[in-house]
């Protein structure tokens, strides 16, 4: 089974593929795509919802998981994040598989064992589960696959997650 | 000209679209995208996102005008909203015209004259200055409208709109 992870954003949008066969879980790739205050607000989103189907046909992932809005500073940031998320759920929609998604403390948890890990925790325990040569960069890209790792991880619990 | 407005929402996206020749405008139509809560959120954004694609391809707007973002009940709404607006200027941005947005504040001062008038004088003035027998339903669809003749007024100062 492969699971796309997304960690949404405007400016950086993470995403990270595993695959996951019994009880292994590889990563098949991870990265971000960014957008520059340079294009207009509907540039940037096109562009992210273009880049979203691309990803989309070229892993065909069985199941996507989502890192949940999580309004960290200002309305204002919080309103470009969901500007980008909406386009990656239509995105997804279009696409047609399941989705799922996680609150960031149910990843910090899944993964590290405890809910208000840190980045270097986080870095370091994604690193170890997937049997990597080094921590994932850029920081986007490791929480989208930590948001995989999470819905692999959740197993037969997962359809409590199942977006609504 | 024709002109595409937009009064974005979740549950109800608002359009009109208005052809201006000279100093005559005249409404070609309006109506409203709706989407329920029986559907997901990825499938209500999916959903929008096809309804503006097949606006577009059956009105093909010169211009199109958002009503901005107003955020007047909560936070939840908000987000809702932003996701339901970033999936509209996504479909915009695809189809590739100039967008433009203004204020409820603008838009009700350029109908009415007066910056907070209610509903009833929007209708009032909107169903006056395109000569209709009636007012539009549902008030969405009026408002997009409202949008749209807002941009014709705005004339030569349209520029200062341009959505970034």
């Amino acid at each position: 089974m492969k699971v796309l992870g997304i960690d949404p954003g405007l400016a950086t949008m993470g995403w990270g593929v595993v695959e996951a066969r019994g009880s292994q879980v590889a990563l098949l790739e991870a990265g971000a795509l960014i957008t520059t205050p340079e294009e207009t607000m509907p540039q940037r989103l096109f562009h992210l919802y273009s880049g979203m189907k691309q990803l989309l046909a070229r892993f065909q992932p069985d199941e996507i998981a989502f890192e949940e809005l999580f309004f960290a500073k200002n309305i204002t940031t919080g309103i470009a994040v969901g500007h980008a998320r909406g386009v990656t759920l239509c995105a997804c929609a279009e696409y047609g598989c399941p989705l799922y998604e996680y609150t960031p403390m149910q990843i910090k948890q899944s993964i590290t064992g405890y809910g208000k890990a840190d980045k270097h925790q986080m870095q370091h325990m994604v690193k170890l589960l997937l049997r990597l040569d080094d921590i994932i960069r850029p920081d986007d890209a490791a929480d989208a696959v930590a948001a995989a790792l999470t819905h692999v991880q959740a197993g037969r619990m997962k359809e409590q997650f199942v977006m609504k």
